[in-house]
């Protein structure tokens, strides 16, 4: 079965659980609150939260709060990423503070946030013990915390000239790979797996939040721009220090990298020059590097599912890591 | 002993554990995030949520990351308000986005939002059972929504005619009152309390949180300009819908009437029309009618607190409730 199928399955009545831990019973609030989850998305976080719980004797039900919860999260992180980028249209759709002010997207964005543990506290009322839903909570606050920080340094490395391989992977492990990780773990301490398991869908988790990342970073260079959805190479032009432009400034040379820092930053860089640049990083190893990088971390993460005994909610874990490698998109 | 005196000696310690929860590590985050604590504030909501505790028979220890939890919380509402209000000073020093910018602003907010609540997670460690700190973390999400809804909602009266006095109220006690209730409740948790104990407590934060609102309200008319540190007037200025206003605006009429409405949201009225407002809404009896409000307010916070027996934690509490009451800025 292709695995995006079967995340939509496994989210069927997730938007219904969302709306229920965002709505507060006031025609005007809940219009706003509402719009943010009517947008919709991959849903590939609380998906994953509802495999790890299954994978380990669990079942979709009891995990379903902590699936709207790791989702609510993730939109709220999205209403405020959405004021601080100035970006007016998400998934087609106008957002939040695109339609009723910054100040308004602020106070909704922070709602969601409160829905998101409202829904996660809720893990009790699903025949989850307290010490269980303890445990979950810490690891959302503790995400959380994480995704704020890699929020923070992102920026702060955009006024820096230097940041080093594993500032850049901290941050990533932070801003993309903390929730990630969180749903994974949540999912499998719902679900009443045993510390050893705990541990080892958390190495699935972290392994697969920064293949997101490193994923998205290649797309960005490499994928045909119809599949892709926006311009092939736009983090060249704006200058963003992935892994290839970190791997390529630390260990290219000669002409190479000059065809790369004729491109990079350059928002006026012709299609020519954006285009040369991406062979140049392609020449100097850097793409192949984190090809490299994404293939380790993937093949790490289907290996510390060894774990568990096969099942199919682990047949899709593993699929959904293979789909982070090869996804076109 | 003066009260005020009482709440800085149960908080002597506080500023550093709220520090400790918000430290994450790295200078440049850590000094953003440090900012807004190291202003200071009253510390009315720790003060509170420790007397509660050892007014149950707890320890001020255990209640510690709770108060932490709880003045966090308040400090993030503080700090993305200042954000919307554009507010570039509170208490004398300059405010978080003034330094380093709005979209920073909703970062280092959102980050002690997180810290609100990896505080009161930790009082699993300061020997409080899961099922307590359950029952906490939920009072604190509950409160939280209430913070939200209170503020959008006072957001959305701005742009109405005509808002009751019930809505006034119900505005309020989310807003303002929400957090100061979970203060005391989250406290009376940690500290061991019965059922009807934290029911009673519970009031008596539900009340002293109203009290607290209107008090302010109170003062903005009738205070010493000196002892409150900003205009006396300036809500009428404003035209907020205070309890006052919206008395006035139901049963007032004829000339008082008129002398109201000509600086009421007027920016431009001079301190004389001001002044006269001020007279008129005494002379229709709204201010009479809020300070009834506010003792039958304080009345029912102390009465509600019958519920322990007397000791000295006790006497604090209601000394805090006689000082809502009575103080002057």
């Amino acid at each position: 079965m292709d695995i995006k199928q079967v995340i939509k399955e496994k989210c069927s009545g997730l938007d219904k659980v969302m709306e229920g831990y965002a709505l507060v019973g006031d025609a005007d609030i809940d219009e706003m609150v509402l719009h943010p989850i009517k947008a919709g998305g991959k849903r590939i976080r609380p998906a994953l939260t509802i495999l790890a719980c299954e994978a380990v004797g669990g079942s979709a039900d009891a995990a379903m709060p902590a699936a709207a919860s790791v989702e609510l999260l993730h939109t709220f992180t999205l209403v405020h990423d959405d004021i601080m980028d100035k970006d007016d249209e998400r998934r087609g759709k106008p957002t939040v503070h695109s339609l009723w002010g910054d100040d308004m997207g602020i106070l909704i964005g922070d709602a969601l946030y409160s829905a998101a543990f409202a829904a996660l506290a809720d893990l009790r009322r699903r025949g989850i013990d307290d010490t269980r839903s303890m445990d979950a909570i810490e690891t959302l606050i503790e995400a959380n915390d994480k995704v704020h920080q890699g929020q923070i340094k992102d920026m702060l490395f955009e006024g820096k000239d230097q940041v080093s391989e594993d500032e850049y992977l901290d941050m990533i492990a932070k801003k993309t790979g903390a929730l990630i990780e969180a749903s994974v773990k949540i999912g499998c301490i719902a679900g009443g797996g045993s510390p050893d398991q705990i541990k080892g869908f958390k190495t699935y988790g972290i392994n697969c939040g920064l293949a997101f990342q490193i994923k998205d970073d290649i797309l960005d260079l490499i994928a045909d721009q119809q599949d892709l959805g926006k311009p092939v190479g736009s983090d060249i032009k704006s200058g963003k220090k992935t892994i290839m432009v970190l791997h390529a400034l630390g260990s290219g040379s000669g002409e190479p990298m000059e065809r790369l820092k004729r491109a990079l930053g350059k928002e006026s860089a012709t299609d020519e020059e954006v285009s040369d640049a991406i062979r140049a990083l392609d020449e100097m190893g850097s793409i192949g590097y984190a090809q490299d990088m994404l293939t380790k971390l993937i093949d790490g993460a289907k290996s510390s599912l060894d774990i568990v005994e096969d099942n199919e909610a682990k047949s899709h874990l593993l699929a959904v890591a293979d789909y982070i490698l090869m996804r076109k998109r």
